[in-house]
């Protein structure tokens, strides 16, 4: 048998606060989702003013980053149509919910992914800094 | 009346396990399908710590290898926008299913593709060492 | 942080083969899945002569009984129009993925749902005996 | 490796031409699909005035025949909720691309399904007379 850890409903719920927090900072109402480590919804919330289709674009950034144990933006630099390293595609995959935009981080303890989160509706560097602020407000309070 | 081969069970299960020898190698935990001449699933692996997402993406890369008779990263070399060949489009088709990311190989037998395989996981290329030793296994097994 | 316990390819293989032997002494060929906690597929077989519309329809199975936690088949009895538990309906939740038809079973571990089977070719009845026999496998094992 | 049957090109004209002679008898322009043994199209053909919808449900009626192996009217017949055969709910399968509405025939040789037909415009019953005459048709021709 496997034993995996992944993130809890209080973890996911501090996430989204570290996000909102820097999107209110920034003056962008965001939509945030949190994974689990297998891309499964957590947790959602769209702030008021938050964009309708930033709603699939923030699970499937959060998703992908969790499946890819990788931020959307490091994949979104490598899918480049005629590229060598033979990548570029992957951003249709799963009827394009494989999501490479900007704005998707995994999140990691113990050197393992156990979620992830997905932010949108600025643009994908306002949408990364806010889901980088729900990581640093993770990691902050699983080292404590 | 058409008369075809394709493979079958105990071939596709041979075809994984090479794959599987050379994933190991690699160290990169791999999803592996198998499909049949007419792109469907016959057998699928996903190794202990293999990706949600390459779920999908293996069993797409084993699909289009066998429909395309071609290698998926040779549709990505030749996957470029503005380029005159006006393939450019083609990983959108099947709502994304056709899947141009490396990593998939038809299997042929006596010049006629019987099934592919797909590998996911790794970059393209370990993707692509994987479904490359699964087709040398079947080869090997098919000569003797 | 949530710890959960998840199926390994070892015993999918196991489980597996436990419904494969079944589908053998029925004389029924037969698409078997298997999917850890999360409804993520880790291994799959099409028997020879194994339908292709099964492939999706074991898929979902397995999906459905390890997140519903529950047979598909007890599911498909308390789906009734107009039945006062207002559950009808459910069958065309997530596009059809969730499935009713028997032959999908939660697989269980010190009481708690760490994967599933799901089988299908055969009629309702003979798919959900092959999914005991990989069920009754894996209890086996575990109880060693 | 496995060897199996299809129908070809010019067997499935065949198909579609006595579906065509019936469904001009009945003065109800319909919409006729031909698949092969794995569910894929051979060829299809939209009378004048057959319906837009129909297109879609002759592909699947002819998919599922052939995939099933058994006219999609019986398994209508099975598909009851509530029933102990626990077949409710197939039809909502693979997006409800699974169809059980009457018109779809699989199309055997030697006592193997080598294709399917799909009929769509007409009431089932319509659909299905067409269909057979496609059958029939075939079956003349390969009794020769």
């Amino acid at each position: 048998m496997l034993t995996v850890n992944r993130l809890n409903q209080a973890e996911a719920k501090l996430i989204i606060e570290g996000a909102v927090d820097k999107a209110k900072s920034l003056g962008v109402p965001m939509c945030i989702s949190v994974v689990d480590e297998s891309g499964s919804l957590i947790a959602f919330e769209r702030m008021d003013g938050g964009k309708i289709h930033s709603i699939t674009l923030s699970h499937d950034k959060a998703f992908t980053a969790a499946s890819a144990r990788k931020a959307t933006h490091e994949v979104n630099q490598a899918c480049v149509p005629g590229h060598d390293n033979h990548l570029f595609g992957i951003h249709t995959a799963m009827g394009g919910r494989f999501c490479i935009v900007g704005g998707g981080l995994p999140i990691t303890f113990d050197g393992k992914v156990i979620g992830g989160i997905g932010v949108s509706s600025g643009a994908p560097a306002q949408d990364l800094d806010c889901a980088q602020a729900g990581v640093d407000t993770f990691n902050q309070f699983a080292s404590q």
